[in-house]
């Protein structure tokens, strides 16, 4: 968590977010009034969230890793465009989101160029998504994906797998890094991307497929950037 | 800067880093010893981190942005293996890397699929970095440029904007924010691929290139995720 994000709470009067990242925070709240929704109604949730500021109050959404990577940040702001209030106060506190919290644990996975792809198929057509792990395969960058997997959703990272098998050496570094920087230990694991789906792989957890320099040094995952030693 | 990055001072007694960056950092160090180098003394820096180390110093490498982010990290575990001392004790502490900081002050711009790509040839060939840009673009990520430019490399920049206009409109939205969240208060623009190259940029700018579906929303720069409003 950043600085900036530990001291926003003294300045709202409320706290908006899923219940559990309201949980994650609530030492840090106090007894501001808290508005929390299920998942998967990011739409109510910033409704709500305009409703309240156009009442008069100051209101903190929360969002986990980066609200502006795959987080709320979007939605609200086209919620406020919605309501006709982009005039409305508004600022983007910028995080630690889950490729860079997870390349710390595994090393320096993300030296290089790299692409973000998320495997979620809700909103995106999974051929897209294909599409794109397949370009940034050829283009040789590291792949950070969330996402990997979900309740509903076991298949598309053994697609990614297949698909990056025909491009990449099998013995390429896969990092694996399940609730990285959450509190509790993050799992980390060090595989390869002949092997890595074999692992405990779910909707917590980033994977990091490295690109054709990424090597493993000890217990570390390096994407050299190409320094001469 | 992470609550971690900003206590970690406690626990060291000496900072390492490129002198530029150690100034910002100053108010926090007190009293630690300084060892500071300048810049392209990448290798120069880690050898002495990881000298100071194996002297049973307690030493903090300073890195702008997220050090695992074309940070120092990958080179100090180069140089750790190098130096035979892989089991000296190591923690990388994430940060808030330059796309994240500038897609806050654009708005929502990396709401979806990304990649990251510097256009710094000191150490990659300048026709890996275009093909990279290419297929990056053919996959319609969102682009986030770093090291647009520098006072001997003033032309890629253009190269990606000519290669970009070959696949995406003209009218693309194009975030330039220079000095992102590092005090002093960023410059920030919403342009065009058109017209962005005619904007001030400079080896402290990061530039975000949208996808086809990056749009403006009153004065942000929006990739929508998908949700049906």
């Amino acid at each position: 968590m950043t600085v900036r994000a530990q001291k926003v709470w003294e300045e709202v009067d409320t706290v908006a977010g899923y219940i559990t990242y309201i949980n994650l925070v609530r030492p840090l709240i106090g007894d501001k009034t808290v508005v929390s929704t299920g998942m998967r109604q990011e739409i109510d949730r910033c409704r709500e969230v305009v409703k309240l500021a156009l009442d008069g109050h100051s209101v903190a959404l929360v969002s986990s890793g980066d609200a502006g990577i795959y987080g709320m940040a979007g939605i609200l702001i086209e919620c406020l465009q919605e309501a006709g209030c982009l005039d409305l106060p508004l600022e983007i506190i910028p995080g630690v989101t889950a490729a860079n919290a997870a390349a710390s644990q595994l090393g320096a996975p993300l030296m290089h160029d790299f692409a973000v792809i998320s495997l979620s198929d809700l909103l995106t057509p999974l051929e897209v998504i294909l599409k794109r792990a397949r370009l940034a395969a050829e283009g040789d960058f590291v792949l950070a994906i969330y996402n990997p997997k979900s309740k509903g959703r076991q298949g598309q990272i053994e697609e990614i797998r297949k698909l990056l098998l025909e491009i990449r050496s099998p013995e390429t570094p896969v990092g694996i890094v399940r609730e990285a920087l959450r509190g509790e230990l993050p799992q980390v694991t060090i595989s390869t991307l002949e092997e890595f789906t074999r692992l405990p792989i779910d909707m917590l957890t980033t994977v990091i497929i490295g690109s054709s320099q990424t090597r493993v040094i000890g217990s570390y995952m390096v994407t050299p950037r190409g320094y001469i030693l």
